[in-house]
């Protein structure tokens, strides 16, 4: 048995707590190296009287990556607490204890031992991941406010351009886009099935992308004002939609009041230690790049002059950050922030803005930009999800760049799955791209068909998926500035049958939520050569069940009622033809399992499917 | 190579902040299955531009356990920031590139991918674990107050018992012990060399030990009272001792006036959200043992109707404890807590306990009594440390209980110290016995030679050495209560040898405690069949190293100087003799070392050594 492969760690996303009293456990071993796996477990403080360890619970083999398998179990305790450990039977036939001291021999001294158990040591609810149940229910829509739509002409910049949704904006234009925009269109957002609005930050600041903020108790004059705003959220929210707000507390606008002070009056400001400044006077040598320059006096985002960094350890700072946490969720009941580049910011401040948030409105939702692995804000005292590129990322990079095989794309979005904990993964944001990536139909090199089974794919993922404006009407775009071009809102030029599978996308994914956040996914048919992917989520005797075709040659599958699909034709009552760049989905009464819990027909639906491989039992 | 066995994790103990600049930086691999390993690093906004993977820094392969070896290296970054992965040359010859997404073909278009890196997006001072600095050069010395010394015959409960080391106590007895039997005995300390008292607790409870605690705000009456404790915080100050106070905060003791009153009034008491309380009235069946119950109705320790367990989630609770730990720091300026119990306390709650402690006392030291792995707990907002019984229990299995080779020793002690930051491993609490376990010399059964060599052995590891009463005068005792009997202060009674050797340990501990603190452990020798182990620290060219023979049989040493020793012979001017549980002591200039990184004479210094096999290189 390859011990060296095999991993867990308590307290962690190995182990947690999933309700109020029920815990998930999950066991790494090595890729088919192991063939059974028990979860050993009762009180700690018992282990003497009832000799519980004789009575084990089988794992359950979940997902696999490329090195590991991952076993998964549901337990409780009577008590709120717990003694584990694992048994652990090798495909070698090997048996082995595996617990808090490493591997024993299975046997009853080593079972016997307390200290040879991982602990739980009581069930606090304190400590629980708690996500918020609405998130799982949202399709979010984001909003890059100066390019959706110019409601009112008398706030617009000067030098405002004419709107047209066929310019590719350049870095610095202004095209009047505003709040009272979003208003005008909250039918757009209805009628597409919209049930979240993820706006990029709308406080006063100086550029278009608002990124560098001056006042963060403003509204930038430009969108409107704090009286529109409002109005907007409480419109938003009688339809039904919530609101979430970008919060840019890495670093501030240079224009803004406290930096500037800095800049005056250097050591002596009020605000000298608001920041990570290295040497009085704050200067740097501008370069042709506006946003470079490598002898900058302070720290700032990346190499920008501009946007000075905040010293989220100073208590004042902290005081006033938190204060516009708490103003903009009280006096306007937002629902959600959005934390510009998270990762930046230490720990520490999070968990402070967790806790005000979370007094402020039980269940908001606080979502971090963060690009890589994020375990250490997803314990439940931070962050509640974080932007899931990595998730997302693996997708194009198999579908649309093609820089991976379909067995890597499975494996690295199940080892994205097994980074978090479950009520994680049910609300991580899946973005396909936004206003700092090139739009999904530019890289799909205007292949619409390919854009929609790459929507389709990702929409029955877990986690909530978010559509960037205009993608609804298939608008294309490069990498920023050019995928912030104006809102298509010309009819001639609105693609509206893509509008129309969006529509019916977000309908069917709002209509099977629950499958696919409480579901178990299982990955049926994974095929290399074929291209086909069939993977399902099971929640209580049902199944929803979607075939992808992302090969070259026709895939047939057996299979009377589809309920959402792309590029199928039927050819039989039994059979249809999925071409490529098609995908269908289907809800199934889930048969009766053997003994050995494997689905007596999961093998059979695919026609003519020789040679593929599952990556999941 | 064994991929499946590699393991990192950004933002644990396998990556962080050691000092304000500087990083750690390990990796896990399989054992003797990767020849190289090399960190790649640079500013995650520099990728582009300055190409810095093209320049690689070795990692060094450190410890070992029986299923991995552990690489690290030292690190820091211009900006304060860092992308890194790892280059792994296999023993097999393969070559890969490992990151935040998984192993990769080592090739530059993997190199260039900004998110194949692992992130530390910012050196957060405010993050990093802190480590008093005091603690390293601390020898503690634990007391359990009932049975130290009787300085004060007017506050003996009634009942006490006359005072007599040689007696057995029983579960309820009292002998009197209290404060003013510790400030008599300040020289006792001092002349030991002992700068650390951890006190079991001294708050107002009923039993002798006072884990049931009534008052949190005042001293026993039987031990004396808050003058008197305030007298000796300073005369201990005086002479250079810390204090520790132990802390119950997961539960009370069922006379508290908290408790009496849910008894009393039920739902309507004040107190009733205090408590985990599941049914009104809180009832109970008493068994035949005063420590059991099946059927309370309420959460407790363990299974004992007696400690009722506090609710730390409420927030008066909260209030309450908080108020507690702050006043004894404030108002009697001690060093130190030690928590009881303290892995069934939610994190929430310590989280605010550490904030609260290190405001009031920048340097505290919290200890957290935890005897499973504690990672989670010691991130740098919880604890410092905890009692580090996993540690030392697989030193008292190898030397004492003979239940693992001394191959699993080393492999359990170097598993411990890489669960850990190096600042956390340098602080944690080494206890041989205490009032919870039988003494040392007991389970040595009265082979002192045996306890001088696990005294010694444990010394002169990472972490802190804490003596428990009266071991210093090899006094024995079984399981508790055996183990809490009279300090034994008559004399003819007390072991002076054993007392000598003890205060030769703390000052040779003392005078080496940098070298141990912040050197490098190097198993140089590690011989299953003759039991000998050779090991030591190096520090800044230097080298202390000790020889321990735990066989049977002779081992002889080339050796000129030793300095501590036990059961040694000069046979003559280069060659020493170890007698079966001897040990010696030496400090070396470190050689220089050849350019493949081993030292050119590190097999040489044990005569006949033929099949030593270490388990570090």
């Amino acid at each position: 048995m390859n011990t060296a492969a095999i991993h867990h760690q308590p307290e962690s996303e190995f182990a947690y707590l999933y309700t109020l009293d029920k815990m998930h456990i999950r066991l790494k071993t090595g890729r088919e190296d192991v063939k059974h796996v028990s979860l050993i477990n009762g009180d700690p403080y018992q282990l003497d009287h009832h000799e519980w360890f004789n009575q084990t619970i089988p794992m359950e083999k979940y997902l696999s990556t490329t090195t590991h398998d991952y076993w998964i179990v549901e337990t409780s305790a009577l008590h709120r607490r717990l003694s584990y450990a694992f048994k652990i039977e090798g495909m070698d036939g090997s048996i082995l204890f595996y617990g808090d001291h490493g591997f024993f021999p299975y046997q009853e001294a080593t079972l016997k031992t307390a200290n040879n158990y991982f602990k739980l040591p009581y069930f606090h609810e304190a400590d629980r991941f708690k996500a918020p149940q609405w998130v799982k229910e949202t399709i979010w829509y984001q909003i890059f406010p100066e390019r959706f739509a110019n409601g009112d002409l008398n706030n617009d910049p000067q030098g405002t351009l004419p709107w047209d949704s066929s310019v590719s904006p350049s870095r610095d234009d202004f095209f009047g886009g505003d709040l009272q925009g979003v208003l005008d269109h909250l039918d757009h957002f209805v009628d597409l099935g919209i049930n979240g609005l993820y706006f990029c930050p709308i406080f006063q600041a100086s550029s278009n992308h608002k990124y560098d903020t001056i006042d963060y108790f403003e509204i930038d004059s430009a969108f409107g004002n704090k009286k529109l705003f409002k109005t907007l959220v409480e419109e938003c929210h009688k339809r039904g939609i919530r609101v979430m707000l970008d919060a840019v507390f890495n670093h501030m606008g240079d224009f803004s009041p406290q930096w500037q002070d800095v800049i005056k009056n250097g050591e002596d400001s009020p605000y000298a230690q608001w920041f990570h400044i290295h040497k009085f006077p704050v200067t740097y040598t501008p370069t042709a790049d506006f946003e470079f320059s490598d002898d900058i006096t302070y720290d700032t985002f990346a190499f920008t002059p501009h946007m000075p960094k905040l010293n989220t350890a100073n208590k004042d700072v902290q005081d006033y950050l938190l204060k516009i946490a708490r103003y903009w969720i009280e006096e306007f009941d937002i629902d959600a922030w959005r934390l510009d580049v998270a990762n930046e910011v230490d720990h520490r401040f999070w968990r402070k803005f967790h806790d005000v948030c979370t007094e402020a409105k039980e269940d908001i939702y606080i979502l971090g930009e963060i690009w890589h692995s994020s375990q250490r804000w997803l314990q439940g005292d931070e962050f509640h999800a974080v932007m899931n590129y990595a998730f997302t990322d693996a997708i194009l990079s198999y579908f649309v760049y093609q820089t991976i095989s379909l067995s890597k794309l499975v494996s690295e979005l199940n080892h994205q799955l097994m980074l978090y904990r479950e009520q994680t993964n049910q609300i991580m944001f899946n973005v396909l791209d936004s206003h700092d990536t090139p739009r999904l139909l530019t890289i799909a090199q205007h292949n619409k068909d390919l854009m929609k089974q790459v929507m389709a794919f990702t929409y029955l993922q877990k986690g909530v998926p978010c559509l960037y404006y205009g993608d609804e009407y298939a608008m294309d775009g490069g990498a920023d500035p050019d995928c912030r071009k104006c809102m298509v809102w010309e009819p001639e030029q609105q693609d509206q049958e893509m509008y129309s599978f969006v529509k019916h996308l977000i309908a069917f994914r709002k209509e099977h939520q629950t499958l696919l956040s409480e579901g178990k996914l299982r990955w049926l048919e994974v095929d290399e050569q074929t291209g086909t992917i069939d993977f399902a989520y099971e929640y209580e005797g049902t199944r929803l069940r979607s075939i992808f075709n992302t090969g070259e040659q026709p895939v047939y599958v057996k299979k009377a009622d589809i309920l959402f699909y792309n590029r199928t034709q039927r050819l039989d009552q039994d059979t249809i033809e999925l071409a490529p760049f098609g995908f269908a989905s289907s809800l199934e009464i889930i048969e009766r399992t053997d003994k050995n819990g494997t689905h007596q027909n999961k093998r059979s639906l695919v026609a003519g499917n020789s040679g593929l491989s599952g990556l999941s039992s």
